[in-house]
């Protein structure tokens, strides 16, 4: 079972391009990022990881790329 | 005229939201960022900057995206 708080973003992802590269990003956090769900066709990037919230959302706005929201589920 | 040493990096980017989020990135660091000049077409990332190499690199890679060589001009 995954360990940690569950966050979801809204992300603009054009392509599997930009998704695999937030993939990317976030796998270098691990362990402490325990799971990473990107969905290209929602737009949502979802993380379960024992690092606070800001240090996730600092990881993704560092790739670039935009992100509209997000929150701790 | 455009202060700095030009590096150029080969970079992957596989859409218009890939060579975007590369562009935010380093438009962060400017000013000691002066110039970017990224072409999709070509899979090319022009950088002229006052900053080390290993810095521009570093950026790039934090965004995700592969990068598969680069030098100084």
């Amino acid at each position: 079972m995954s360990e940690g708080n569950h966050y979801q973003f809204n992300v603009v992802m054009t392509c599997s391009g930009c998704s695999g590269a937030i993939d990317k990003a976030l796998t270098r956090l691990k362990p402490e990022v325990s799971k990473i769900d990107i969905s290209l066709e929602k737009q949502t990037v979802d993380v379960i990881s024992t690092l606070p919230y800001e240090t996730i959302l600092e990881k993704i706005q560092k790739t670039g790329k935009q992100v509209n929201s997000g929150k701790q589920l």
